[in-house]
């Protein structure tokens, strides 16, 4: 089955906005096993949207368009459509009354305008929206089947989880998709994709897609089979052959973001954790309070920007940033030393760096930054060079000092973390 | 000048990744006074690309894609296109120069495959591509312009600066686009849409577009016109009717964001800050840290997530925790009394709440967060409830915190800052 997304809306062809809602549905398309072969932006303009879904349907067996359902006389969605069909439209009295119910629990009145939601071409099928007033509608012109969905995505996705999909999954046969997500960090996305092109392409059935994002690389792995055991064993058999390629790199194979690896290693070894910060200034803490529960393994962060600062909070000897300069080695390791012992956790963190984009020297150019890790028994610390803008270097900066706790966990009870050399 | 936009890649119709080059793409051209009619994303798929293609000719007058461009067998856009044309692709032995000579600077040899990238169709002019292989090209079959781009987002945006803009400006005419991009906090939308839209819609040569971000609203202004000091003058005089609508709830008129607002009213200021944070777990140093030169005027943040490091740090009494909660109005006065006093900066800010999904109670629900400001002279409090999950929480009480900095100096020299009441 072949499918095809119109968005409609001239909003979305600004430069102030993207149709995202045609994620989602590709999404749960997908996993019934339906291709999505094209997406359209087309602005709320009669012609142009009878000739857009004129066009969809010479090609594609399902066609799903989204926008353009509102109260307005912008809205012209339900109209080009009944043109193109030859369908009259009329008025739904079930609908108008859902509608009218709708604004009375609001305490609100329904605007004249609104009856237009109401509007429902010959022989559609009415999909109840329970979050919005435009309902979807369905209809089967000549063997095809045309979804409209209001645009707004909370609505969209309602009347599609609830009443599209289990409609979609009678007529699109028993294929389903199949998927793993992994996520690496610190092998560069040539390398990495040089050692396992020689495994994907072997998997001839599997759609693999290599997304490179801020400091780490997604691997998708994407399957569709009438046969779910065996396309989950083909899987699982490839995710084993890109592990043993990549090792240590991968963090998760389930999608799972950095910040919740971490959260678990944490939670898992009853371990806390402290961060002294500058160049990130707060932001190895934010990602690591994203996670709800944190509290239990995060005991606090000080961003320590001013000399000053580092020394009062983290117990750095005024001596040191003298002798050394604030961006050092030393710096990032009295400051994981530092506050560890005075937040009394498990392990600190201690990040010092040149986010730019003023400051650099060539010495300590902009992108430098040292990452340090203290437990009970001692220390270890990276020093990086990060490429890109001060927003970059902070996100590889936080990202490469989570990727340190995780690391650090894979070799805990193992004595002292290892010594992790200097990269650039 | 009407234009359609071509966005080619198997993988823009994944669930993974969305075109983003339009967005680009259409910003551009608007200033040219270009209108962007359709977007299209098809797949790297040979008769597909062909009809995307002849289908756009019929409607638009300028015709630009993205990529599809590259040196594997996947890439079949030139291809494509020149059967559509009817135009021989040859290999072009300059480009075909240009391209080694790319790989030589970066000690590399050029594989048999990227000769591909130097394949061009008569009559084509070639744009010079300075951040990669693939040429730009630039076709005009029957007085129509094609233009076919890379699709990485940093050569195709150089090669459309430097080579397509200034030719398109030839072709389009004297209308230009001009612009006003107001951001506003504090009101909601339909609040805000109430009281301008009886003055937006007055001013009927004015494209208004409101957007609903989290923590604030974008109001974009936008009109074509051949007369730059007219459309100048109008765009002001609705910017100021506007203002007298929203008054100071607008932070800017020129579409900067609220951490750069805030960081330039320290600034002229000669003020310094820093915060206590608990429930935004560091992101209001991380936002003000954002800006370039921020250690100018932020001294250091405190996330102070135990009940031992809000006394440690920022000297709340521990009594004061027990009576009346950490979540509580003393409790967030006590921190940006005592981080101001710690750090000596002017002004000091606490933040502390329930960020959720856990931890509510009746009496302090998810979403409840108090902000406090300090300074020399007084305090300042706000109570908040946000709705959302803890992200959406989070994000509000961190943009809430900057409106505080900002509104503080609003108001200062006039003495003790206003006290601002309690919202829910």
């Amino acid at each position: 089955m072949k499918a095809e997304i119109i968005a409609i809306g001239s909003e979305l062809l600004t430069p102030d906005r993207l149709d995202t809602n045609s994620l989602y549905i590709t999404d749960r398309l997908n996993r019934l096993g339906i291709a999505v072969e094209r997406k359209t932006v087309v602005a709320d303009e009669h012609n142009q949207l009878r000739d857009a879904f004129r066009e969809s349907l010479t090609r594609a067996d399902l066609v799903i368009a989204t926008g353009g359902l509102g109260p307005t006389n912008d809205d012209l969605t339900r109209e080009a459509l009944s043109e193109l069909l030859g369908r009259k439209l009329s008025l739904n009295n079930d609908v108008l009354r859902t509608i009218e119910s709708r604004f009375r629990r609001l305490g609100r009145t329904m605007s004249e305008r609104n009856a237009r939601q109401a509007m429902v071409p010959e022989g559609a099928d009415v999909l109840e929206n329970s979050r919005g007033t435009a309902p979807g509608l369905w209809l089967e012109p000549d063997g095809h089947v045309v979804v409209l969905l209001p645009g707004p995505p909370h609505e969209l996705q309602a009347i599609f989880s609830k009443h599209v999909e289990p409609r979609l999954a009678r007529l699109a046969g028993d294929t389903r998709l199949y998927a793993r997500e992994l996520r690496t960090v610190g092998v560069p996305e040539s390398e990495l994709d040089e050692r396992i092109a020689p495994i994907y392409t072997r998997y001839g059935d599997v759609q693999t897609t290599i997304l490179a994002g801020l400091g780490e690389i997604q691997i998708h792995l994407r399957t569709w089979s009438k046969d779910g055991p065996a396309a989950e064993r083909m899987l699982d058999e490839l995710v084993e052959l890109i592990k043993l390629a990549l090792g240590e790199s991968i963090f998760t194979t389930n999608g799972q973001s950095l910040e919740e690896i971490v959260a678990r290693e944490l939670t898992l070894n009853r371990a806390t954790i402290a961060a002294a910060e500058s160049c990130t200034g707060g932001l190895f803490s934010e990602r690591l309070t994203r996670i709800p529960g944190s509290s239990s393994y995060f005991l606090g962060g000080a961003v320590c920007y001013s000399n000053e600062l580092k020394t009062a909070w983290a117990d750095v000897p005024a001596a040191l940033i003298e002798a050394k300069g604030a961006v050092s080695p030393e710096v990032a390791l009295a400051l994981a030393a530092g506050i560890r012992l005075r937040t009394g956790a498990t392990l600190g963190i201690g990040i010092t760096g040149v986010a730019g984009p003023g400051g650099g020297s060539p010495e300590k150019p902009v992108g430098l930054v040292y990452i340090a890790l203290a437990d009970a028994a001692g220390f270890k610390e990276h020093v990086m060079r990060f490429p890109g803008d001060r927003e970059r270097i902070r996100w590889h900066a936080s990202q490469m000092a989570l990727d340190t706790v995780r690391r650090y966990f894979l070799y805990a009870g193992q004595g002292k973390p290892r010594s992790a050399g200097v990269k650039s």
